[in-house]
Parts: C-alpha cells; structure tokens; sequence
C-alpha cells in the first residue's frame, strides 16, 4: 500500500475551496465524487472520506497560521439542497475496522481543532448549511460555533444513523448534541431516530441549530452572523508565517524529517520515534515556519498520523530525543516570553500534537539511554506522556531529565491536567516539588525514578536487557487488550468533552463496529445502498 | 432455560459465610467448586461467577438493613494461601457475550454498592487478602475502604487479564487503580500486564494496597484494623428490619409481584412494567420491609435483573404506573421526614434500584395514559430516567404527573446529578421552576409537555396509534446501536467513577469481548487451561 501523505495546500485541495475576504473566511464543501482517497465509492452529495477531512484539517491549520486577519470562517457548500450527507457509507463498508476506527479518530482531532480555534484563537466559526444536513455533516455543524440551516420546508438536520445503519454518529455528534448544545435528552433520543431528521422551527426550538432562515434572507442572514462572530472575537493572531510542506524522506524502513525520524522494525513489529532537538539558540525573532517548536511538532505530528494509519502491525513504539537540554529550555522559554499571536499559535499546536499522541493507540516506551538525551521541557512532555519511562544511569550523572516552563500547566491533556498533574495525580503538590526540584537542573536517572518521573532506572549491566524483554514482552500481547488499557490509565482524573468523544463514545462506536447488526453479512452497514434491509440478532447486550 | 433466582438468604449461602460479633461482620469467600451458576465448569481457586456474586450482593444488602450495629465487614476466604482468583475463566469461556456483559454489570454494580455503604451507611470494609488475590478478587479488594495483604514472599496482588486472558479486568479495576487509589500511571501499566502480579512492601509503595502483614501477625492486625475502621464510623443505621423474600410468580409470560408486574410479549419483543402506587397511607412507624417504599423498590431492582439476564431478546420496555398519585407523595415525604437510619437506608436503596433502572441496557418508554397513572415523586423519577414519556391528553386533564420532595436532588443518578438536572442541563435554573409550579398540585399532559417533562403528549384520537408506532420503530432498530446511543445520551454532563466504569471501562471491555484475540479459535480467553498459546492478530485499532 502506498504511504498516505496527510500533507496538502489549498491550491491542490479537489474538495474544498478556500477564500478570504477582511475577517471572513469561506470555505466551501464541494466534493468531488470521482477522487476518493482509495478507488471502490464516488462521493456523492457531499458525502466525504479521509481526503476529504484532511484538506480541512489543513485548511484550518492555515487559517490559524497563514490568515491572522480572519476571525471567522464560514463553513458551506455549493451543491444544490444539500450541505453534506457525512461520511461515505460505501467507503466505511469496504474499510477494515482498524481504518474505520482510525478515520473517526482523526475526523473527531478535526473538528475540535474547530472548537480549539474558537476557544483560544480568535476564530470563530459558522456552518450554513443550506440543504440537507445529515450524520457527519451535522456533526462538523455541531463542532462549530454557530449553526444555520435553511428554511425550505424540506432541508433537515440528522442522525440517520442509528435507524439506517445500525452504527452510531462517529464523530462526537452524540455527545455534542446533549453535553455541548444540552438539547434535552429524550428530545435527543427522538433526533437520532428518526431518519429524515428535523427541520424549520422545530430544530430551532430543539437547540439542533442556532438559526432558521429563508433562502431569500440567506445570504444576507450569513454575512450578518458571520460579521457579529467576528466583533465578538478578541484575541489577535500574527503576524503571519506560511507553512511549508514538512516533505519527509519515506522508505520502506523510515520517515526522515528534519527534526524527526520513525524507523521501522516490522519483524519485532516496532517501531523507533527519535525527536531531535533544536541545534541553535532560539533566534531574536521567532517569527518563521522554520522555529524548532514548530516545525518539530508538525513533523511528530505527520509521523503519528503516519503511524496510526499505515502502520496498524506496529505495537510498540520507543520514544526518544537527542539534542541539548538547553536550548529546548531555550527555545521553550523564549516561545513563552514572546507576545505575539504566532508564538501562542505555536504552543496551541504543540498541546495539539501532544494530545494526538496520548490519543494514539499503541504503546509509548520513553527511552532515556544515549549521552545525547533531551528529554527537556516540551519533549519531557513526551516521555511524561509515554506509558512507561525508561532511564539509563550513568555513572558520571549525564543522563537525565531537564524541565521547563512548558511543564508549568500549558500543555495539557484532553482530560484539561497537566501530563504532571496526571502522573502526580494521587499526591498534587508533588507537582510543584518536582517543579522546583527541576529549576535548580537537570535531574540524573537515578533522582527522577525516586521523584516519579521514570519508571524504571537501570544500571549499564541490566539496562538494554530490561528494556528489550519488556518491549519482546508488550509486543507479544493483544493489540486490543492493550489499545483498552492504556485508554483507561492514560486519561485518569476529570472528564471533559473531548475525553468523552474519545473514551466513552469512541469505545462504543469500536464495539459497534464489530457487530454483525452492523458488519455482519445482513449487517446494515453491509448492505446499506443495495436495496436489502438488514436483519438484526434480538438480542440486548 | 429456568428463570434465574436472584433472591438468595445467608442460610442458603453455597459460597460464602456470613458471621457477625459485635460491631464486626466477616464474610469468608469459601466457593463451592460443584456448584457454579450453569452446569460446565468449577468454581476453583475461590473463582466466582454468577452465584457467588448473588450471594455477596445479598450479603451486603442484609449486612445494612438487618445487621445495623455492624460497623465494618471484613471479606477474607479460608482457602489456604489463596485469597480469590477472580471471575471464572472456563465460565466466561462458555459464555453468550450477552451474559458476559451483564455479569460484569451485575458484579460492578455490587461492588458499588459496597462503596455505597461505606460512604452513606457506616459500613466500612476491609479485605484482607491472606493469599493469591488475582483479577476480580483484586478488584473487589479494590472496592474495598481498605485492602490488607499477607507478606509471605509468595502471595501478590494482580491483574493477569490483560497478559493472560487478552481482556480487561471487567469489574472497574483499571479506573479504581488510577482514579481511587491513585496509582501512578506508568506503574498501573507495568503492574496491569506483569501476569504474576506486584507483592510484599512493593505493592504497598506503589499504593496496590493499604497494608502488607506477616502471617504471625495477621490475625492480630486484621482485628485490629477492623475495629480502627469501626470507630471512624459516625452514620447510624437501624433499627433492624429483616428483608423477606420476594418471591414472585414467575410464568413465560408474567413476573408477578405485590406492587410490580412485568408482563413479556416475545412476538413483538416488548415488556411491560407496571409499578403500582401505595394502597394506603404511610403508616406512623415506618420501620417495616413491607414498606411500600421499601418493597415495591426491592421488587423493581428484582424484576430489572430479570429482565437483563433472562430476556435479552426484549428490547423495548414501556414503564406504567398505577394508583393514587397523593400516597406515594405521602410516603416519599414519610420517608423524607423520619430521621431512622432505617428510612435513610431505605432511600438509598430507591437511589441504588433507579441508577440499575439507568443502567439497563433497553429502551424505556414511559407512559401514562390511563386514569390510575401516577407518576409522582419517586415514581416520576422512573419516567425522568426513561429515553421517553408519552402522556395521553384527556379533557378532563385526570392524567398528570406530581412532583415530591423524591424530585428535589437526593435521588441522584451515578453521574451525581439529579434526573431533573440532567434533564435540564441546558437550563439549570427549569428544575426549580418545575418543582415551584409541582408544588401547586398535579401538572396535567399537555402543561407537563410544556414544562419539558413529557416527550410528547398527544390527544385521545392520536395517542394510541403514535405509542404504537413509536415501540414498533424501536423495535426494529439495531439493539447494538440502540444500546450504544442510549449510553451516550443518558449521562449528560459530569462523569464520576461510577459513569467512567459504567460508560468507559465497560464500553471499552465489550469491545474487546467480541475481539478474535479475546474470543476466537485461537483467541486467549477461549485457549485459557488448554496448554495452547494464543494466536493474536497485530493489528492495532
């Protein structure tokens, strides 16, 4: 299978089109049906598969970086009556379950990029949705800040499909609909059961939209909402940089980027994640697609994608950095310190990046053991996010852990802890010990395993025999075992929206995935499109 | 297949002991290897299934309504050097995945109910783990206020599941082991997949347990350790009120009791639950198992277990209620008046019976449509917690619900929030305004629609037919999705252990239950005691 490349620009986008103008951006769902990502469906009616999705998980990315002028962006379509139909039955009935669940994953990274937009950087958003609104496409509706749909006596919103395809809305649509709009749950029972949806006053009513409006109102209705979301927006971004293509090396056996190398072992089905740190001081102006905190964060980025979608046989990952402690100190220091928009857009991506990683689904052996580890600041963040820390001592103390104000609560998880106050979570104030402890520099491997920052310390004599039989060991369990149990002891402490997409919703959607109401033979998923209605087992579970 | 009796009494105890003395109860895990739940396996090792846990259940109930000068239980077992083993595998092995999820539901929910007791009753709990504590036995020491290991060199907490069995541990271990006892991360992952599990002084460092004692000592620690929890315990239960049986008729068409009737129509897959109202007033002395409050909430809680284990193929439930609205508001504000441990044992039962209600997996469709319907107070809270509530209009406006002090928060489903806030999570400030306006009297169909307590309240001509459409399209969807969207709809807004056991844990162990890995030819769970190694895919989801 050919490598899948998450890299894009709007001027190859095939299925969206992007336009500014002063604060408001559009940009304009128009699918086309003849480039799916993989042959086998066309994409009719707006329907959409991964290509789709990462043209605008690109788009917004750009939006934030390259157009600090716009404040709002208007999500629509150009298709007659219809919005979008969500994602691609036909697609999702010839995928394999791994694809299936890793397609949703990142459609559901997508859309709270939206929100993460709204929330932290000035842009807001808007879907207008002029036509018909069904499954994903209400979803990305959900996920923006306002949604308006037309009043024609037949445009609806909808969940079909619960009723049509035995499945369930994948991408946080259930639990936006009554934990981010609070419409009224059993309210929400009828919505997601009735397959024609809702619509007019009575979607307005229900909280479904924010707004109903006529197609003669519509265009001026749009500009004016989307003029009020732009008034509304007060923090600044800026000034804008271009994002290069990140363009990696990829060979069969490794993804070499700039800052970051994956390397593949496929017959211990491992894999070796090594991140590079910066190889200068932070320059005076930090304004540059090329500043080590971001470009390293959008090559980790491009790799875990890479990994979660064309790599499913690898189990097991070791993490590792190389570098100077210092100058990733340095250039975490001087990225906080800077007042720029651009500099918050940064650390807004590196606390993305590093969510994608919790969110990843194997299992993470940070790797302290070569004089060149870095594991400083905001790539301590990885090994503290990793389910186990491995650390090597030395004898002369070289080896060890450096922190940084990019420990200090930035950069945190979905569950809204630090990844330290997550590890610490049985006794907070150690935080602020190890915190402390961290400013007065770096602590040798010995020192962190007592503090609780690794797992395990070994001597020269044991180290790389512990470390390989407890990667043989990982390797040689099942993949779905483990996929579960790191879900339930990464995200320990407080629930939030997006740990409820990712923990609770996503893990029945996985269990529905698999049936055969779904899946199966007569499954509805199967046979949706053929004119055959699907025969469901009795039987409640 | 023979309906399963749930109602069991410690002289019928096949696994268990029950003894008290004093303000201390022991209850001895000494499972009866030949007589497991079905026919096909043994219960060896102190291994568990449904039978076992039967009696635990019962033990704990009795242990607060009979017993309430017991101030602390102690669980131990009399195995030599083997605590507990855990859920039996050869059961699981042999189990529908229906059963295996509503065991594990059945087991969670118990567990619970421990810590229930412990927080609300004064009955605090000590395990004492005087051996092999592996799996499930782990995770009941887990639900434990305190669990106590014996340092023998040999005997070691562990969750082998993961390593072992390709599963999780079913009965909320991993949430516990993070989210309770606030083990550390990374250390909840080495010690989740190290088969053999974590003894000695390490497993108290690592907060796996509270205490590790020398068998020379044991006996004098455990007694000592027991009368610590029972000083620190300030509630005060009783008076002494002895449950008695149940006993209801049981045919293939009806379960019948004093005040529930659950009636099963197998051709079109529905139920009918009836709960009848109180036939008199509340009586001076409330201390009677014959209370109705009491009795008709027993009877509720029994009937939800039959339905779940014995009725899979029911997928929809229409919940009526039946008798003077004014009796059962004069009994929940008895209930509400007395200051008896008893009554407040007995409003905590009502809580624990509604969140099993919240926690079914089935459709409910609460109705009142005839002129007996009385949907008052703690009766409300049944058409509260429904996915929807149907209300026939009549001109004459007999039909109406009543709210009662039931409604004003003690009844809390596991997310903590009362069913009126979670139903109004989008305007908090309604509750009060619905509870203001029931104060007046009885809230009639169509205002009762108005106030957002009825789904959809339709006239005379039109009601019967959308009932009756309405259950027929539910029906005919996919239980799986149904139960899946139901979960996500049903518990708004905040998550608590309980929530993240139920709706995390849970969902994510389902999943793994229908995996090849866990369950197919060559799967782990299946291979388990036959010498085979398991066979597992690479795939990572």
């Amino acid at each position: 299978m050919d490598p899948t490349d998450f890299e894009t620009h709007p001027a190859r986008y095939r299925h969206w089109k992007l336009t500014t103008a002063g604060e408001t951006a559009t940009l304009v769902m128009a699918v086309d049906a003849e480039h799916p990502h993989r042959p086998g469906y066309e994409l009719k009616l707006n329907s959409y598969d991964l290509s789709v999705d990462l043209e605008l998980a690109d788009a917004i990315g750009r939006l934030r970086f390259e157009h600090p002028n716009v404040k709002v962006v208007v999500i629509t379509a150009e298709l007659d009556r219809v919005f979008c139909s969500g994602a691609n039955i036909y697609m999702l009935g010839l995928s394999s379950h791994s694809f299936k669940v890793n397609f949703c994953k990142f459609t559901n990274e997508t859309r709270l990029y939206l929100e993460d937009a709204s929330a932290n950087s000035g842009l807001a958003s808007l879907c207008a949705c002029k036509g018909t609104t069904a499954g994903g496409g209400y979803e990305l509706a959900l996920a923006c800040d306002e949604a308006m749909l037309v009043d024609d006596g037949s445009s609806a919103v909808s969940f079909p499909e619960t009723p049509l395809l035995a499945v369930l809305p994948g991408t946080g649509g259930l639990t936006r609909l009554v934990d981010k709009r609070k419409v009224r749950r059993d309210r929400a029972d009828v919505f997601c059961t009735t397959a024609e949806g809702i619509k007019g006053k009575r979607a307005k009513d229900w909280g479904l939209v924010d707004h109903v409006v006529s197609r003669s109102k519509w265009d001026d209705v749009v500009a004016a909402r989307a003029q009020a979301l732009a008034a509304q927006q007060t923090v600044v971004r800026g000034p804008a940089v271009a994002l290069p293509a990140l363009a990696p090396r990829v060979t069969d056996q490794t993804i070499t980027y700039l800052h970051v190398e994956l390397s593949i072992d496929r017959a211990a089905r491992t894999a070796a994640l090594v991140v590079k740190g910066p190889d200068a001081p932070p320059p005076a102006d930090l304004t540059s697609a090329e500043l080590w905190s971001l470009r390293a964060f959008r090559e980790l980025d491009d790799a875990l994608l890479r990994l979660r979608f064309d790599h499913p046989d690898l189990g097991v990952v070791t993490v590792r950095t190389s570098g100077d402690p210092k100058l990733v100190v340095a250039h975490d220091e001087a990225l906080a310190r800077a007042t720029t928009g651009f500099a918050r857009e940064v650390r807004l991506l590196q606390r993305r990046v590093l969510r994608r990683f919790d969110n990843t689904a194997r299992s993470f052996y940070a790797v302290a053991d070569r004089l060149d580890t870095c594991f400083a600041g905001s790539l301590l963040e990885l090994a503290l996010g990793a389910d186990r820390f491995y650390m090597r001592i030395d004898k002369a103390e070289q080896l060890g852990v450096t922190t940084s104000v990019a420990n200090q609560g930035f950069l945190t998880m979905s569950s809204g802890l630090s990844r330290l106050d997550a590890r610490f979570y049985g006794e907070p104030a150690h935080t602020q010990t190890l915190l402390s402890r961290g400013s007065e520099g770096p602590i040798g491997s010995e020192e962190a395993e007592q503090l609780g920052v690794a797992t395990i310390a070994a001597d020269d004599i044991d180290f790389a025999d512990e470390l390989r039989i407890a990667i043989e060991e990982r390797a040689s369990l099942s993949p779905d075992a483990l996929t579960g149990m790191e879900q339930s002891l990464r995200f320990v402490g407080p629930e939030t929206l997006e740990t409820k997409i990712f923990g609770r919703l996503s893990a029945w959607q996985n269990w529905i995935f698999q049936r055969p109401n779904a899946v199966g033979e007569g499954g509805a998923l199967k046979l949706y499109g053929t004119g055959k209605r699907a025969e469901f087992g009795e039987e409640r579970v």
